[in-house]
């Protein structure tokens, strides 16, 4: 059985210590493990990339970002085994992962522009002949902790920044699915990137505290729940280093009765199936402002939804793939269940899901509930699963403040036609991402990701101009000089002539 | 005996409870007690801030701004007055106080241009016929806690920002100086501001603790010292907060030996002694440069010290005033016995300050020591007293070794005239502010504060450009609009017409 | 006679030479005349702003916006008299004449905040030890040339801005109505402003001749007609100068089916017939889609011209007044006499306007006008009088394409309920200001104004961001220390320490 | 005979017109002709470029800026190709071209970050609920006209820009040297380039005129000599365009007493020199203060300058290669046969050029001229050759003089290690390029390039931040929604439901 192990220095890295299954979830089947880095690892890997910090950040940031341009290349270059590693270990279909990897590359293509971003600020005479400036510094070492449902894309969201910017980086992704992540690490090498300044390390809990609580990590960023989102905060800045942490999320799209219904029914369709609504941006709840919309859009969805295939990710044809794991799977169909107990309707049913070949996978099919209300579970948990939650409100402003009301704050839509009811929805919601009939609101990467209330912890948001700044810290400088001997005096007597 | 209250929802506030003294530092003497609040007061401060918030989030930022310009006019026209209730409850000469005065008035003028930082960024055809654009929206109440050495300049370093970008405050400034605080508060209110955008509550560790758990309070701005700091920090992240936390400071200037003595010494004066180096950029160790350098340094300085006065603050003679209380000067006192006792020599001796007629006040004279040692406690703490500590190094890196050992990394400055040597230090150096010739290389209000190590906890540093960014949250919007049938089609139907 | 004279140096100026009546519109009456500078006394001018330059380029940034802080202030407490000026002059109403201050006073507002938009930027390392940065330096002398219709925000566009940045001006003013001009002028100077940074000279040909023609004049700024605007910018450009010419208009509003015609016809009557429409954003042309429309908007329309009020400047309860001489009353009289000839319906008379005990003043009554078609001369040029002409369209890419083939390309507007028609019509018209539901899209002070087409010749705009940029030239420095003499070596003996 | 011919619309383009020589200067010999545009074929180039514009102006920037990624990666591919095309029809040395062609990618590198550098500026509440952005759209056509001595660079300074900013383009590039240029543009179509969007027309005056007066063509950028550049200036904004030409220059170094003098000499060869001093930022006169520099500099340059090789373009060994033509070898040798003439001292004469084996190639060798006055023609005028002229002042400000009084005003450079004397030259000299130690001040492609007085006609600079504002025209939406009908009101009952 193959053992996936660590990327440090520049160099495979295995120790023989515990490990954990990886499973390919269309089949169910076990064919790898993975090594579980003990705090010596960890430690191995933060001190390679201390080492190679002093070097890197005083390459000039053109190099650096050239880089990152040979980067994307390679990444382009390999992108169908990219792919073929992320349907293998983590379900989705490869035209689905096909779409992480793009959406992953614009990180890269957006690191690429750092000379322009790293730009300080530059004021002359702030008083007589004195100039003041802003230099944005690399931090040194900076670690990212990034979750099993984009193994390939959340990576990219943070670690060609922080790279670019100057800074070394420890990466500790998904233990789940680590194997496309590794992939593109050394692909990374391979583009020119000096050893360790990027070190990849598997594990669990070990290697997230050992990262915590290291001195010589400086930030922290991480994607995953809430819960853990949290905690991940609290003890990295208990700890004086900067964190950003994003966590959970419940997505909910307004369908306003000037709604283009068949752009609704077929943009939820992605949205909320897309990845087996493994996505921290899913559509999985839609608001529908009077039954006449509802009734509407409830039966072209559940129309829509016969054609809907899945299956195993080698699979082109299919539209989504298995969830992560046995144990997900029995969750997410849990919240189903808890749906129709708690008197939901169950419209279009998953449930029982078996695709002829792959009876073991991991599936759960789309499933439709109706007549959700704000206190049953599955509304006020996060499912992460194949799963669209319709409500019913009498009005815009029932449907935003249910939006306001839910823990979370990722990302929301409204469907409408009109700019009055667009522009109020945007100003007044309490939600970091919106979209005006688009129901993945994920900004591109020349903007910044980041949802407010309980799905994201700290004041940077993730990549972009937020990347940027988050990567580095300030330093300003006030300049004068002393007057002139050189200038007016009797410089011919200076002995630097002799 | 004159009680100093709050100022909540537009309105003085005074409840009958707990108080402290505040003394005049000059005299020695208290003719004034402070209100220290109760959580119930505290909570009605920020209840007052969350009802003003939603209306004040929705006036135009120029409105906003105005204010602000208004302000500004006051603060000037009133600039006696703020100047003598800082001298009376902090001992700063006038002068100083004006000064004092005046960057935080820089920090207004700075606010007054918020529709300019406060553009989102704009992006047509993200895809097709996809607009994407970020606003930058106030987050809602926030708070400000502020220390007594600048009871004007830095609660103007937060307020006016936080406000114009449309968050509404609750500022709990020092208990032993408040009186000037409150008055500039309510001259806000004068020039315009509606009632609740900023509450004033004067208290201690029950104010502080009410802000740091209450759920209302969406960030905290802190200036103070390290361990304060430290935990501001730790425990408003904890309830997911935002926080920006100042700590202290250590600054030493690096004398290289082509320095331009003669300015070493006459801009050392002020930068050591200046308000009884109660400033957290107070320039407190000066690193020679080889022997020569240092007894030249030394024997000018001390020649010079001779000159320095001390005394009653209203007195515009005097170069620097008493320290805050009679404890803090046996504190000062008992740092420069502690450098004598551990082999330090003391040049000039300010222990025995008692100026005639003021015999009480809270005194401490300029004072220069020399040997100083990184191992003394004296170098080790923050000493906040007129103290200037020379230590000797053989060359500029170990000038630099000495800095970047130290826990603080507020501010430091480097005296040259070789551009090689400015800009390697300036590169290097793990500070956050540095000078080049300019021993309190404070920025400017258009550039932002903040040190490095344990001398700021935070990613985003006080006022300025930087402030804008942490009084907002970002939003980002993507917009895409359903095909045209108002644009193309049989619109003279359109019920919108009848 | 009172003669109005020139403003150079800090002084009153006058020289006894040729002058030009000033007409009160109002009444009709000459009270005043202007004196005609010669070139001798716009050279002075010049030579006074090009002595006035090297102190004040050197002022710090901070100061020279604290002059623009005080101008601020100054111009709000001399409101009054200010707008009492413009309508002695121009004769628009007193409010008008307050909405036009306001404007202006917006751009001092923007020039206050000089200290963060004349920041340069910094890059560190773009190649090893090798660190590059911008500054954006003041050009010198510069010229601004305003129309009539504006004689306060207009100069208000150009001279705050330009001398903010360092620059020194000279102004030539509208010899029509030239005491607000010269009033504020001296408002400036009162506000600190030093001698010489800003002179007014009243001239005609000659005066814009010899700024035009002068070497020391580095920049012109000019807002008029396009005839002017093109002979200004060719003759400029062509003797080395940098200059933006800002022109004529004729600016159109589409009506789509589904406007809120209440709002359409209230928002009209402001932008059609405020200040007499003598406004280069003013709304002249309503375009409807579709005769339902059409007859609706002009059945309210003409209705609500009912109410409307025209009469002296000083009553307020008037909606508009007089126009700027008697020659242009012929003229726009002249224009309804041409649409009336070439086929199109006079709804709404205004060209017997002659209010009791004020039939001498330049009257001409509001004028609705129906069935405008393309090649009507009333339609091809620009009217600048209180005349509405509407137009009937099919669709609105026929209203797109009436003001795509227009010669001018100044501002426009779409009145629409539609997210879709809004967005395609601001992304697609070829107009450089556009109004969604807003009828006079003049950008608001920090951003810049400025037409497409032969509305402006140029390629900076007007205020805002791009005046900035307008009124500095860019200077890149490249920096590259010598090693480290200093810093590594021999440095102890050194001659700077003895 | 090869004939060259032009690049339209996709393909390769000739017409069987007029032709000129295109010569090997290596040699001397002519192996191949360049076709000489009509004004037709020039037509026939800017038609194309007018078709592809709508669809090109509406591709999302991400898809116009990937199509410069890939750009970028066949110009790495093709690098030896595109340096043989260079040295062969240019004469310089193929590492030369290399550096050249480094410099050119840099600008491709800065195109690809076109989605940062095209956001518009957006603010929320100009007004109550009215909002306003800026977008910077593309203008349509514009040409680019291009100058021999750089002949990949400095149209790679201009279209990579104006193209990814969503312009066609129509580029004329000198006709001395056009076979790189019209490979590069062969090899962006490969990189996905649509049809028309670039093409490049060979030509001479006529191709000019044609360009500078079709009213299709929105804008003109230019390098060249004054001269010309005055010409394209005056004829293009004649005609409304709007147009950057960049002319010639005089670059001086300052020489301090207290210099690096190694430095001075092995930075100055190289600058003096490289590229046979064809550059226009060309380091070609140095101004020693004092006898005592000039001696000593003047010893170690022409001890240097001995082992300076020249020759053919395909041997690496050389330092510098021919000039371009005969006419120019005979113009560079006029120029110091003058100094000779006007007294000046040839020092290192390179007059009698004539490497073994090129005898008949258009070499001149390495000339150092001292005593060279400010009134000799070899100082006033730009020579274009290896020579360089030294001059002698007594102190800093009689250098500043010279180099402010000469007509030019590129670059320049000072050698010094004081920082004051650094900042006092960068700060007041009236030249647009800086270079503290940095011989060759050209700023980097994230920074802009341009002189000042008559090196530069209009306001703003090739490349970079200028390059993307000269590229793009402000348009400015303000809007407004009517109020909420769908959201507020009767929204059932809308049609768009049934």
């Amino acid at each position: 059985m193959q053992t996936i192990g660590h990327f440090i220095n520049g160099q495979h890295h295995d120790e023989h210590s515990r490990t954990q299954a990886v499973f390919n979830p269309s089949t169910g089947t076990q064919d790898k493990q993975v090594s579980i880095a003990s705090a010596k690892t960890v430690e191995h890997a933060i001190a390679s990339a201390q080492a190679a910090f002093p070097a890197w950040r005083d390459t000039p940031v053109i190099k650096r970002a050239r880089v990152m341009f040979k980067f994307k290349e390679l990444l382009e270059q390999h992108a169908d085994k990219i792919c073929e590693l992320i349907g293998e270990e983590h379900g989705k279909i490869v035209h689905d992962a096909a779409g992480e990897l793009q959406r992953g590359i614009e990180n890269v293509e957006y690191a690429c522009g750092a000379p322009e971003f790293l730009k300080g600020e530059f004021s002359k005479n702030v008083g007589p002949s004195i100039d003041s400036w802003s230099e944005m510094q690399p931090l040194g070492v900076v670690a990212g902790i990034t979750p099993f449902n984009f193994p390939v894309m959340v990576p990219l969201w943070m670690f060609p920044m922080a790279i670019v910017c100057g800074n070394t980086f420890v990466l500790k992704p998904s233990e789940r699915d680590p194997s496309a992540t590794l992939y593109i690490a050394q692909l990374l090498q391979q583009a020119g990137l000096p050893d360790g300044v990027l070190n990849v390390v598997n594990g669990d809990k070990v290697a997230v505290d050992t990262l915590l609580h290291d001195h010589r990590v400086q930030a922290v960023s991480f994607v995953g729940s809430t819960p853990i989102a949290q905690y991940i905060y609290q003890t990295a800045t208990a700890n004086g280093k900067r964190c950003q942490a994003l966590g959970g999320a419940k997505n909910h799209a307004i369908v306003m009765p000037d709604a283009d219904i068949d752009n609704v029914v077929s943009s939820l369709l992605g949205a909320a199936f897309g990845s087996s609504g493994e996505r921290c941006m899913a559509l999985s709840v839609a608001v529908a402002v009077g039954d006449e919309v509802a009734d509407l859009m409830i039966a072209k969805l559940s129309e829509a939804m016969k054609a809907l295939k899945y299956g195993p990710y080698f699979d082109k044809n299919n539209d989504f793939g298995a969830v992560i794991t046995a144990e997900h799977k029995a969750k997410v169909i849990a919240y189903i269940d808890s749906a129709e107990q708690q008197g939901a309707k169950i419209i279009v049913d998953g449930r029982q899901a078996a695709p002829t070949g792959y009876e073991n996978g991991f599936y759960v099919g789309a499933t439709l509930i109706d007549q959700v209300q704000a206190n049953m579970t599955s509304y006020k948990e996060e499912i992460f699963g194949p799963v669209l939650q319709v409500m019913r409100v009498n009005n815009m402003q029932e449907a935003m403040d249910l939006i306001d009301n839910h823990e979370y704050g990722n990302g929301t839509c409204i469907y409408t036609r009109d700019g009055e009811a667009a522009r109020y929805f945007s100003d007044h919601i309490k939600v970091g991402m919106v979209g005006i009939n688009v129901p993945l609101p994920v900004p591109v990467a020349y903007h910044s990701f980041g949802g407010w209330k309980r799905s994201l912890f700290g004041d940077l948001y993730a990549y972009g101009p937020d990347g940027a700044r988050f990567y580095t810290r300030r330093k300003t400088i006030t300049q004068r000089w002393p007057t002139a001997n050189v200038r007016e005096g009797a410089q011919f007597s200076m002995p630097t002539l002799n």
